[in-house]
C-alpha cells in the first residue's frame, strides 16, 4: 500500500518509522511519502494561511497550496485514490473502516493544523472521517492512528501467525482477561482454570469473561454479534445478576 | 501540568516536541518525562513481556517492570496523580474528559505495546479510557492525541486570544464553513455574506451554519446544546427541508 501525507510538520511522523509500521515499510509492503505543501504555496513569502472572510481569531489554510501538492500527487500515476480529510462531522472512524481501508491500493491524508482550513479543501476529500468528539491542534496525530489500524489488516504486517481479524473488535466483543508470570505478584494471582491445561474449559472462561466484559462495559456491542443460544443464556444469567446488586 | 509517560518506545513520542506542544514545553507550561518501563525489569535480560497462561498467540507485558516504574514515580513525590491506561472497554475519551484531565496537575499514562498487557496492570490505573472502537499496535499515538486535546485547555497554551472554550465543540456544535484568500479558486468562491462586512448578519449566518452542519451530520450533538426560541424555528424549517427532499 501506498500512502501519502499532506502535512506542514513531516518531523511529526517520526513514529511511524518505529515498531510495527517501521518493520512494514522496511518490508516494503507500506510506502509512506511525507509531502509538506508549503512548498507547493504560490506566495514569495511560501504562506500557507490567512485570515477568515468574515473576521474571528486564528488563521486558515488556503486552498492554493493543498490542491496544488494534490495535483503533483496525481501526477505520477492515474491510481484511483482515497482522499481522506479529517472532520468531526465526518464518518466515525473504527474498526469496519480499517478494514476497508485496508483493501486500497494507495491512500492520501490531508493533516489540517492550526485554527483550521478553507471550506473549499473539503472538496477535495473522497472520504471525511472522524476520530472522536475532541479538538486537536492538527490532523497529524490523528492521520497516524487510522494508519497503524489500518496497517494491522495488510497481509504480513502483522507476525507470528496472528491475525487482525481475531483482534478484539474484529469479533465484536471486548478481550477476556490476559496473564502472563509470574503466578503472583503483589497479592494478585493468576486465575486457576488458566493454570489448568484444560483447553476447552479455558476457551469457555474465556469467551464468558469477554461476553462479561461486554455486558457490562459495552453493552452496545452486543446488539452486532451473532450470539449462540449458550451465550443468551450466559447473558441471561448476568441480567439477573445485575438486578441482584441494584436490589441490595 | 507535569506528565510522566511509561513506553517501551520513547522514540515514538518525538511529536510532543513539534508545533503547539512543543511550545508548552519550551513555556514550561507542560513537562513531558518519557519513562522506559524497561530499565525497571527485573529479568536479566531485560524482557517485559512473556506468553499467556492457558495458550493463545502473541506476548502480553508483565506487570512487574510497570508497577516498579511507577513506584520510582510516586517516590519522587507524594502527588495525587490521575493513571490513564487505555483501554477499549473504558470511558470513552472526548472534549469533557479533556477538559477534566486539564484540571490536573499531574498525569501518568501506562502505554501497552504488542498483544496485550497482564490484566493486574489494570489495577494501577485510576481512569480507564477508550479513544475509539479499533484496535492499535500500541497506546502511544492515542496517549499523545489525549495529551494534545487536554493541553489546549491549559491557560496559556493556546495563543493570540484564542481559547480551547471556543473551539466546536465547546458549544456543542460542529463548525460552521470557514474561507480565507483567495476570493476565487478554481470555481469556488467565498460566500458573498463573509465579504459583506455586515458583523452582526455574519454572525447569524456562522450560527445557522452550524446548527445546519449538526443537524444533518451529528444530529445526536443538538440533544446536549441550550437552543434559543429563533434555534428551534431554524431547525424546524430544517427539518421541513429534509422532508421535502425524501419526498422527491
Amino acid at each position: 500500500m501506498k500512502i501519502d501525507i499532506l502535512t506542514l510538520f513531516p518531523k511529526m511522523f517520526a513514529p511511524l518509522d518505529e515498531s510495527l509500521l517501521g518493520k512494514a515499510q522496511a518490508k516494503q509492503l507500506l510506502k509512506i511519502n511525507l509531502c509538506d505543501f508549503r512548498q507547493y504555496s504560490d506566495d514569495k513569502h511560501h504562506h500557507v494561511d490567512d485570515t477568515p472572510y468574515g473576521g474571528g481569531a486564528g488563521m486558515l489554510l488556503q486552498p492554493q497550496p493543498i490542491y496544488r501538492a494534490l495535483d503533483a500527487i496525481n501526477a505520477q500515476d492515474g491510481e484511483p485514490k482515497r482522499v481522506i480529510l479529517l472532520d468531526p462531522a465526518g464518518r466515525k472512524f473504527d474498526q469496519e473502516v480499517a478494514q476497508e481501508l485496508a483493501q486500497e491500493e494507495h491512500l492520501v491524508f490531508i493533516c489540517g493544523h492550526y485554527e483550521g482550513f478553507d471550506h473549499r479543501i473539503e472538496a477535495l476529500a473522497t472520504d471525511k472521517l472522524s476520530i472522536g468528539d475532541f479538538v486537536l491542534t492538527g490532523g497529524e496525530m490523528a492521520a497516524m492512528m487510522m494508519i497503524d489500524a489500518t496497517a494491522r489488516f495488510i497481509p504480513g504486517i502483522l507476525g507470528n501467525g496472528t491475525s487482525a481479524y481475531t483482534d478484539s473488535f474484529a469479533q465484536g466483543l471486548l478481550e477476556y482477561p490476559q496473564y502472563t508470570r509470574p503466578v503472583e505478584y503483589r497479592g494478585q494471582t493468576v486465575p486457576e482454570i488458566l493454570r489448568s491445561g484444560n483447553h476447552p474449559k479455558i476457551a469457555q472462561w474465556r469467551h464468558e469473561q469477554a461476553l462479561r466484559k461486554t455486558y457490562f462495559a459495552r453493552p452496545d456491542l452486543l446488539e452486532q454479534v451473532d450470539l449462540t443460544s449458550a451465550d443468551q443464556e450466559f447473558l441471561e444469567r448476568l441480567a439477573k445478576e445485575k438486578e441482584a446488586e441494584t436490589e441490595l
